[in-house]
């Protein structure tokens, strides 16, 4: 798998009383190497632009875990975008430490405005979006 | 969906800047009534048995959100078993919000003798745990 | 002690590899039972009225660990309220296990107007809130 | 504040519906510092020398927060040993965003031998540790 590469070391407080770290952290370190993916592509998950607060609420999301991670361990988590939708994003997700594959995972996040107490509005990918990742689809 | 029900309430702690549950939290909810399940059935997620410490570390998690929870929602979550293998059992959660459902999801977790400072070893389900949800495969 | 009690069962996720409660949890117990001891005198810690939304950020907390909680405790967490400000309010937690106490904490949080994008605001405790306290003061 | 210094971006798993970084958090972001901080020098908050498991369950942590610190903010985490005691350690902090001082606090931990299935016993702080941090003291 190419793509991006977010390194992370395990939290002490990420791990559970199995000793190995809890399997709701792997959800957390995906949707932080999203993030870390749009920041190096110049743009944010959470953006205001024109007054119109864009964010990606998930829809779905889903991790296979091969093989436990360790407090201290370093963790590669590589992106990449499975799938470009006109209003959702799907992105695809390995957990490496060295040559170990430990999970894969895969999130799908549809771009809504966010509008105060109110539901988050399901929109259309701005172009402002679409341009950042245009060489990842 | 039948079976059992557990309920709970938002933390102000699970929720995020999208003011609403992040959606990590919704697998901790699914484990927390996937324990209150086995316990109800007069058994333990992690239990000790002639010297052998037999845990579940988890294999697969999978969570559809349809509609978004916030704080001082009070959830219930319903889970059933979905499937009895030979060394693994398979969960389906629900997440209801009075009549409304928020999410849907799954977890794999496969049945493991507990050694110190080794990795979990896979083994067959044992006769305690098989009984104490024979009513529920 | 006197007071409100809030219960709790400790999660799976609550632990780390030392086999006990992570430490930073029993500060999210606390202010869940902050919540539970205000949403029991009928208000809440974020309310808005007449379009103002009053809210509570966190100035400081503090937590005294006697004892390790473990997967699985029950906890009874006593709140009472330590000191009313003028703008801001002190809550004083023990922890209990059966007739063990496991930790005492405190917390202060200040009274703010939650502005959209900017800092919280402080400000003088509404007449709403201190009526709903009353008793407790 | 001299001394050593661990940066972190928060994550936006770490916020809450107020919009700023939860509390409860500050205290893990303390916790991974203090881990670097002996990682930095040698050693580690969880070791086994000759058999014995040393670990450093806490038995205070305090934190006053100033100024709310926000989803993708870059924090430097200043930490510095205000105290060797015989048995004990106690570290502090300074949060830092840019020339901004958002928060302090203070841990102290116990160094223990960690036995299986049995309470963590006291001990006095062993040379190994005490060479790594004299640097510190």
């Amino acid at each position: 798998m190419e793509g991006f590469k977010y390194r992370r070391r395990v939290d002490y407080s990420d791990t559970d009383l199995g000793g190995i770290v809890h399997f709701s952290r792997f959800f957390v370190y995906m949707e932080t190497a999203e993030h870390e993916f749009l920041r190096a592509r110049g743009t944010s998950v959470d953006r205001t632009v024109n007054g119109v607060r864009i964010s990606w609420p998930r829809v779905s999301a889903t991790c296979d875990f091969k093989s436990p991670a360790r407090f201290g361990d370093v963790l590669d988590v590589r992106v990449r975008v499975v799938r470009r939708g006109v209003k959702s994003m799907t992105y695809g997700f390995e957990f490496w430490r060295g040559d170990t594959l430990l999970a894969e995972g895969q999130t799908t996040a549809v771009c809504c405005i966010m509008h105060p107490n109110r539901r988050p509005e399901p929109v259309e990918i701005p172009d402002w979006f679409a341009r950042a990742i245009e060489n990842d689809t």
